[in-house]
């Protein structure tokens, strides 16, 4: 067994070498190498606790102080290079510090375990990407609320069932996905505050016989306090789904959002303009002006739940504490941040920039017969039980699609062969201002109510 | 076209009355009747409201409030008769209602739609369930710690990757899946304060022309508020796929516990002892006890996952405000909420029941070189860098492997043959008990460290 | 211990009787009570197949056989009696059997196990499954075709990114469909020649030690062949993913197209209509007819996507041979087949139904510039190379946009504008008719290859 | 508007440019430049079918082919410029070709679009790719026949719920193996099956105007026919989802199989022993051996379920006929290709070079009672009916567990004890090697079955 066959990390009791394909499938540093700056953080906050507990040497500490900043700025310079035969970037960054400072390299992994180490990076990576998300997240609701403002009182139709329901109004539906997304923003903050904690000092999986201090590192780092139990320390991946879950929420938020925009931008709805800078062309057809941004959003939902799904499986019925299964959570978690953040980004600028075409929604909600129920409501007042006046709308309505007219256009005496309840004032509750005006209560879709709603949530966000 | 043969809740346009197998396939009572207490809950305070805003008269509500306890009485004494060509649990109450009391109970849908209705009975519903939950992982977490005081130095092997990493005590690992329970009970109290809103009064889609208020609804009904958004409120299912993927976290972790508890009691392990009570026999076999409880919750583990996808991928890209689709939602929460409550009873039920074989545990953790990384650590107090510590114990190791004994049965000579700053107090940090007290810090195994850990966890709870 | 305490069918070794809970917990005769046929044909198969080996005399084969045909006879009459404290179907008939004719029945088990014996039950009730789906699905489309053919030559818009692309048939529409299916009912067919081979007679795992022949039983039942091996035999569950895997896709293809029939069914659109009798109302808007068939269907891909992942999930990382958590696979299944075979069923129902709305396709084709790539083969036909032609047609386009007309409706001295290779044939390319009958190759739009196309789908049913 | 502010490939119509992060952001360059050679191989195809159609010159088909070699070249070479601007390996592609040989290069895009050269380069890619997939597989199976030659009458426990169920033959446990991947190839060679159609010549989705011949550049490409219909050809991703599927079923398998190694390589196991090169050590504890291949695939499998998930919700209720979200299908699709040939190389790897420890597997045979089974059948030859003795070896089982002792180890008398069918030969079937002998019929464990299992595999492989 020469010394350069085996792994020289933990390769004392090894007789043969790691085969060259499996070191290669088994590495991690391809994709991990993304967190050096956490890992350095906190091998700094690591040496610097045990420095402060006496373990290690204030010249030990101080050079590798000097060495960590050596390879960070080597890293961020390009001119790092990273080692597949070193696994991962705790190794390499481990290795090339040593390289540098010499034996008292060696002295940084007192006390902790890669399982603790990489636990504790990937939290400070996340946390970061939240704080990121949320940034962008809060964007995107300053976008809607903009839009939001100039549309309050543009009348369009309700849709359910994707048939016309009732007039409402685009600021209205607006405010609508300003709530989904605060619900994101609050789903992310519940993460990020259940997973600040931190697993340092767990060791391999139960702690270590050095005196740390576990509060010091924590502290250091930014987290609330040390994890409570060392197992679940370092075989913990719940933050990893929790945030898939809700960056899967929030991207099929996003989703339902995109089809609306594709449907409003295809020609039979015209409701909207999207600027060209946000749509793309076709290599064939000349005249096409596709809504790439939401129709890509749309299908990169599927890839988010992918992977929570991913995860999800990952973890099921593993025994503790640490096994290698749990180095498949970082490129799920990566993927997710870069296309939650990429597509909350293209949304935050797409969306203020819409052009609502007014006329198209005005004349749209005319068909379908959108104040039907205001008819139903208006016979209700004068004393039917609603149950009734549904069926004599019902019947009114029929007529209407047998003889291709709105409830607006038939006479007061065609109206009043459905009921003799009906007067002349019924007239003002079928315009589709009336009818929008009458939803005024908390939540309804009356302009003064969204400019009410609008104010909150400035207030809040 | 005759009256019976069109729906009369809605058939007023209608020409032709619904398919027989499509009213069926349609049809949601089979499986909504379930809330039938949280419609009529939510119909009494939704007539209140009417009452109180002058909407309502008096003795429309006296009758109203009179029929409803009747129609619940005869639910629950299950004499209601179930229709299926009226849809669903909101129609069969509602028209049972009007069987009772006439006229009255046409004028109780007055202002609402079933829109709002069915996501008001569904929050009703699914908030008792969150609190029905917790109290189930309450109950669990106390028998884990029961199990855990009991057991609080046993000792054990550790595992990383399923091979013997350190000793640990027993009491650690029960602490670990508390700690897991704790995020879970944390999770679902997170999920029911983002839904304790109440959508009552968003009617269809746009709110309602009636001059209602929603605060009052929705604090008779012990939501904190009204939802701010009408579209929202009939459209939102995410406290659905919330409460989902805090259930898939849950059964994750369930599943990992049965993993552990079916590997304990193989007989290669033979760790623990399950009652005869929670065990099942073989059909074949006479000899076999079969530990069936773990190994069927650890495969419902995938039925919740499902339903959490399933969710996702119903609500992904659907228009706003309500579709049919959303029908599909109720189905998957009974199974979650069902598969929840058992899984996590028959684990409290079980686990303070569990019998620890505490020598078989502890002849296993002298397996395995367990005690290696506390001569390493050795080394370290020594003066050796932890990375050559490192190295000279994994030679000794492979000594140990090669004649097949560990390294506490070697002697001081051979040892000091790796390192001459072995000596011979090295054997007391090679016992497991020197092992386990060693780790002697938050979070760490230390038996003392154990019992901290549950005083701590008993003033949470 | 007392007889009544433990389970009569395995308790030998067991000192306490099963937990009330654990026993309701852990039992499936609820659900699988649903494969009693398969169970008794399974059930007679083997007798026979002990009976020609001398394993089981005439006498008791024949009162097996009997004693089974009553026991069939009291189930389907609703007189039969299940217990959960049976467990499962096999134990209830089993017992209900002996019941009946005494010893003799005890000597059914010989030589089996509940593991052979459920694993065949499923593959036998899903076999029955798959041939009823795949009579629907020809069913479907048979209606497919009937549509298609009606409408080979209506024009209406054909859609990338929901943009006007090219003016199509509506008849090459409907045979996009009709090819989905084809691979679906391809799919479904793999997965039922890939499960026909019969586990029976693998007992528990390994095999038994009486002269059974498997390919009698095999033979006796309708299966290919015995399986290769006994413990893959109870351990397999590939074909309930399989199956679970086809369902899904074949439920995306009808989301799909559920989707085009919501779009095409919303006023904005209003290509087709519905019959009313596969619609609903709402129980607030009067006016509101509802395309509830395809939204649900739509809604219910979900639910067995999530059944596929729960199955996935449910096989990850089990070790052989059986385990209980096995058992969970029966409700995904029936599941999965209740909603294909309801959703299939409503399908080949309502699309013959389908009335297409010509006029409205045809005027909602003449916008969106849909014959600009047609303009742009005419330059290149004219000697333009392609890229050229599409970028002089894009201004063409851009003038019609900011003009709001069509290309048709520019006159030749514009259109020359632009290129003066257009002459004054460039007005027949730019009609629609001429569009679609140009495209005239093998899986082209034109009508006489949707004919073609037709004939050959026809033939391959 | 300048010439560089608008893409040159689609940007006629367009007044401004795309915005610089939605240009990155909708790219797909950067990953589908992994299909160049089928790009370039499919563009070879269809000039030569357009040049032997008349519609593509003899020169400029020379100069194409002449000019596509060149930049294949480039790009092998590692000269290739890609750009992102340029969006896709497609334009990329086209755009080099065009600066090498002008307005010849401009004439390639004739009768087709980007929608069907993108479905027709990942059939290639994947129909190449399934191949390479079924070489590893095969060899796979190769490894485990030698394995299972080498161990066809090893003795080893046979397990069901993880108890010791009956003896079985290690030989005969790894063709069990052998099933599963048999089935996988045979779903993968399936999905090939269905998906090699031509899809050349849909164009953007109705077809074109030239008079193409589709079947020539599918015979060309080696597709088995072209697809029947244009629209179905651009918007289908079934062979995607079909591919993900079996992916998911075979990394299950392997998921299973890992879950076997690992277990067999934990110290209470040790079944087995994994060559050091398959393994990897820890940092911290230094004498750690850990199975990380076997953990890693486990993992694994999460992976290709989250990708399959990720497709199946790409696809659902998408319009036809393309849209955007279908770019999200390539990444999926080679993450699960590299996936899986990953993790199969790496178990052909492995499989031969696993040493089997027949002692310990002996010895583990004998605890658990693994002949009860034995005993039972030995009563039914002499006459009891199964049920009565399964009830009378499960009470002897019972004595055996209370005095720690295995059947084999009682007296004759206290046999007798329970039956006084009991003779003296009853110890011959207590033998582990009378057992495993005694299961000799098709597909049982006995040695000699699993020879003749073996030679059977040999020669369908």
């Amino acid at each position: 067994m020469s010394e350069q066959k085996v792994n020289q990390q933990w390769g004392g009791r090894f007789s043969e070498s790691t085969d060259a394909f499996v070191q290669a499938f088994t590495a991690s540093v391809q994709f991990d190498q993304r967190m050096y700056k956490e890992d350095i953080a906190g091998s700094k906050a690591h040496a610097e606790m045990l420095h402060r507990q006496n373990i290690l040497s204030k010249e030990d500490f101080d050079l590798i102080i000097k060495g960590l900043n050596e390879v960070q700025a080597a890293i961020e310079a390009g001119t790092f290079e990273w080692s597949v035969a070193l696994e991962d970037v705790h190794m390499n960054i481990e290795s090339a510090l040593t390289g540098k400072i010499g034996i008292s390299g060696k002295r940084l992994h007192t006390g902790r375990s890669r399982n603790d180490q990489v636990a504790t990076d990937i939290r400070l990576w996340l946390r970061n990407t939240l704080d990121l998300i949320d940034a962008e997240l809060k964007r995107l609701q300053l976008g809607i609320l903009d839009l939001a403002a100039r549309e309050y009182d543009t009348i369009m139709p309700g849709f359910t069932h994707l048939q016309v329901a009732q007039p409402i109004t685009f600021g209205h539906h607006l405010m609508a996905w300003f709530e989904m997304i605060k619900r994101d923003r609050s789903r992310f903050a519940d993460c990020r505050a259940r997973m600040n904690y931190s697993p340092l000092g767990a060791a391999a999986l139960a702690g270590t016989t050095y005196p740390i201090d576990r509060h010091i590192s924590a502290e250091l780092l930014g987290f609330d306090a040390p994890t409570e139990n060392s197992l679940d320390s370092v075989s913990d991946r719940d933050f990893a789904i929790e945030f898939a879950s809700s960056a899967s929420i929030m991207m099929m938020h996003l989703s339902r959002f995109s089809e609306e925009l594709v449907l409003w931008s295809t020609p039979a709805f015209d409701f909207i303009d999207l600027p060209d800078r946000f749509c793309t062309g076709s290599s064939i057809m000349p005249q096409k002006k596709n809504p790439d941004v939401p129709e890509l959003v749309r299908g990169k939902s599927g890839r988010v739940f992918g992977h929570l799904m991913g995860l999800l499986t990952l973890m099921k019925s593993q025994p503790l504490a640490y096994n290698k299964d749990n180095q498949e959570d970082k490129e799920p978690i990566f993927d997710i941040a870069d296309t939650v953040l990429g597509s909350v980004r293209a949304f935050a600028d797409m969306v203020p920039a819409i052009i609502a075409k007014k006329e198209n929604m005005y004349l749209r909600t005319k068909l379908g017969f959108s104040t039907a129920t205001d008819l139903a409501d208006y016979l209700v007042r004068k004393g039917m039980p609603f149950r009734d006046a549904h069926e004599v709308v019902g019947k009114a309505v029929k007529l209407g699609v047998d003889t291709a007219r709105d409830l607006s256009e038939m006479s007061l005496d065609e109206l009043r062969g459905f009921s003799d309840l009906i007067d002349a004032d019924v007239f003002e509750c079928l315009t589709l201002e009336g009818s929008v005006n009458a939803r005024n209560h908390f939540g309804g879709t009356a302009p003064n109510q969204v400019k009410a709603a609008i104010e909150r949530a400035k207030a809040v966000i």
